[in-house]
């Protein structure tokens, strides 16, 4: 399966995959349009509510047996509900930002489970949305999956050059952190979380780019222990949660 | 790898298989005992600080082939350095429990990467200890490596039977709160955190058992957006945070 498999592939085609009835059904109630639906018998019964709403926005939908649901699968035991999409265009929320709203931006986070999981703690915890620069695809299955559906539900603000976005927002009254791993910086039950936020999460390796820190203010999380950091994703949530407490 | 694979079998041996030079490094210095070093001569080259400490622990060492190695490994590139160690007996840390200490409990958790990293973001943070009660095994390879040593730094308490467990830490003054997903439960920011502090984290799919709630105080990480509730992991990094924040 190209589409599952490939990000370039996913690309050059403008085409994602998705699979699973209720992240199937969360993409058909997004502005995302569904190309084609493959469906196996049993789902169609076992899943018949998610099915219908699916079926009314897919271009075309195939019934498949569940040999081809096993291959298409990415998963053990597929639910045998399947759509290809097409992707949003990369700029249509790029004219949303809130600049009273709170938002976390990623920078280079390559690991499509952490990306996942910080859209679906974004969502859960009530930012406006989520800034995406570099990184994995975000339409990767496993991003999809680990997101269960907040991405498209979700403003993603996809942007090439991060820093000079981020200095626009700055002039437009934004508070602009970068979360860092230095105990020297700014502590974040410190900073000021009032009105417009955006909050920087770094690669998983290397941080946040010194591009980056520069139009910004560095925070940290306090540590005491002795993991040298904490995993993006963790950072991410307690970043996230000081933004909204 | 049978040691790798399987938890029922690590469990009878009483035997955990580890891998890379820094995880083995970290394990040495702790108090688990290294049974068997297996290295490349590869690897004796390149992580010859980390090798000396861990010889020094292992009662046996062998140089192993680089082929040896990559049927070992259970990454793609492994950097040869393994180890067999002993796995601590299960009551190694019960009675180390400190009544003014910070703790998370895992109820149930049965995803070991998720279990790695919230004890990750425990050490990290500075909680004094972990409780585990059911759920994964914690010497999986994942949750070892999602863990990235911590499990060797941290007083990781295995319990088998938790609310009789819990109501005894609560008779010693610990307070003991109940993550759930429950908007009517108290606000963690306005749980007192104040000295001794358990909070339990459930099951990813099921929560808290009731057996568990009915010895605790519910508390809940205030949700606004749709996604049903903050993953196992995500979670557990506020509930974290908020205990020592």
């Amino acid at each position: 399966m190209k589409l599952r498999e490939k990000d370039s592939f996913r690309k050059s085609e403008g085409l994602f995959f998705i699979e699973g009835a209720r992240l199937c059904a969360d993409a058909s109630l997004s502005s995302v349009a569904i190309k084609e639906l493959y469906v196996t018998e049993g789902a169609i019964e076992k899943y018949s509510e998610y099915i219908s709403v699916i079926e009314n926005r897919a271009e075309r939908t195939f019934v498949v047996s569940d040999e081809v649901a096993e291959k298409l699968g990415d998963t053990k035991n597929p639910q045998g509900v399947f759509c290809v999409c097409k992707m949003l265009d990369k700029n249509t929320n790029i004219g949303k930002i809130k600049y009273n709203g709170k938002y976390i931006a990623l920078e280079n986070v390559t690991n499509p489970s952490n990306f996942g999981a910080v859209v679906r703690t974004a969502e859960a915890v009530g930012l406006d949305g989520v800034i995406v620069s570099g990184g994995c695809d975000i339409y990767n299955p496993k991003s999809q999956r680990a997101a269960m559906g907040s991405l498209f539900r979700l403003d993603v603000v996809q942007v090439d050059d991060l820093p000079p976005f981020l200095s626009e927002l700055q002039e437009k009254g934004m508070k602009v952190y970068a979360g860092v791993p230095d105990s020297s910086a700014l502590k974040i039950t410190e900073a000021d979380m009032s009105g417009g936020v955006v909050s920087i999460i770094g690669n998983e390796g290397n941080g946040i780019t010194e591009e980056t820190c520069k139009v910004s203010t560095p925070v940290t999380i306090p540590m005491q222990g002795r993991a040298e950091s904490l995993n993006a994703a963790a950072a991410a949530s307690i970043l996230i949660w000081e933004m909204m407490r």
